[in-house]
């Protein structure tokens, strides 16, 4: 298969190389991912400022491409100007930290899979549950068992999958699910400093706040030691409401 | 109504500035809005550098907060840090140029009412359908109507509306329209250019690429002079495909 990685904690990461080194026995991989970390950019992409494409080498071999910009971007410049056939499968990750619940909204990662999506490309975006010291092996070994999987697995155009590896030993992994998205979330609080200059700052913190009914979601099963499998769409219509609403056609005046 | 009025063009664009105008006729309302414009940001908010807040003032008078940051971050930091009190309702706009399609993830508008709504706070996002010399007037005064009307509508708990207005006379605007969000999407190219040291760079550019069955949406009545409402929600889960799915628990090994 030809395979377009790219991933939101940088092209040096070491997510991104155990998974390319695990593909790489078996497929032809193109790594086109940021230059710099770009976590929780969320779906960014470069309009204002120009993109710079570099080459990035390791031991003297061409390992990928660099460019200074979102996971987003990548995807973008990687399939209209980099390469020059179209890939069968785009692969974001593997993250470093969980993609679940309604955080998703601010991943990179996810970003960089939705792209492939919006392309027409099958895609998956893979992350594994820590932000301690990581051992990517067994989700590289994941990756490399979906990309397997994955011609068989029939996706509608406009989804792809979102996965979650539990960081436990192989051994201790319970399963897999296939399940929904939380609905929890990161819940924000700022603290407050003061510069040298006596001027005020403030960082962005906070801690995950499990929402109500969460059983049967990411979330919950990736703390449970399963490997979570969530297909995700782009299609943001909430057809329900759309359709309850239509009497707002008539009733609104516009002033 | 306490209304929290934010965008993605910056605290001194002219939209806005429409906005709170005839917002202030009836309505208390905090702006709280990006420094510098943040067009196509996207979800992202900043996780790795502290935030600053800046008062703004007009002619000595306050008029609201500039933060450093994306819309998404103006909306966290104003719920959990500035304001003392919970709004009513959150309005991200007028953005200078149209939100819709595809492209609504890449909008740092309508990514501020998506954060309103994450808070339990009712939200919508406004955009004038123009590039060039916009007049945001008639569109201040659609949003107007839409605060009186907004207690009456029932939106589920994660759903916000996203309104575009097509930049014409008012006597000219056909009426309103509540549909899904199209599939017609922005198709990127790559201009490479070479710097006066001789090395590529890129800029990003591209036109609208009409989508297939693309007739009842926004994309398509907004060109065609009627508002168009449009139900969002954030819950990404294809929960058809995930129940579809359920068979990969079984059948997948983890090596």
């Amino acid at each position: 298969m030809r395979i377009l990685v790219s991933n939101d904690d940088g092209i040096h990461a070491s997510g991104l190389r155990t998974l390319v080194a695990a593909l790489r026995k078996e497929h032809d991989v193109t790594v086109i991912a940021p230059e710099y970390e770009q976590s929780a950019v969320g779906h960014a992409i470069t309009i204002s400022s120009p993109l710079r494409v570099r080459k990035v080498f390791e031991n003297d071999v061409f390992f990928g491409y660099a460019v200074d910009g979102t996971p987003a971007d990548c995807i973008k410049i990687g399939i209209k100007s980099i390469l020059d056939f179209e890939p069968d499968l785009v692969i974001s990750g593997i993250n470093h930290g969980g993609n679940y619940a309604k955080n998703i909204i601010y991943s990179g990662t996810v970003s960089a899979a939705t792209e492939g999506t919006i392309f027409g490309i099958k895609s998956f975006a893979i992350s594994l549950n820590t932000f301690g010291i990581a051992d990517f092996t067994h989700a590289a070994n994941f990756a490399v068992t979906m990309v397997q999987e994955i011609s068989n697995i029939e996706l509608p155009e406009d989804v792809f999958l979102n996965i979650n590896i539990p960081a436990i030993e192989k051994s201790a992994i319970k399963g897999v699910k296939v399940v929904k998205h939380g609905t929890s979330r990161f819940v924000e609080e700022f603290e407050r400093r003061t510069d040298p200059r006596g001027n005020f700052y403030y960082w962005m913190k906070g801690e995950m706040e499990t929402g109500e009914n969460d059983l049967e979601t990411d979330y919950h099963y990736v703390k449970e030691d399963f490997i979570t499998i969530t297909p995700i769409k782009y299609d943001l219509t909430d057809q329900i409401t759309t359709d309850r609403l239509k009497y707002l056609e008539k009733s609104i005046e516009i002033n």
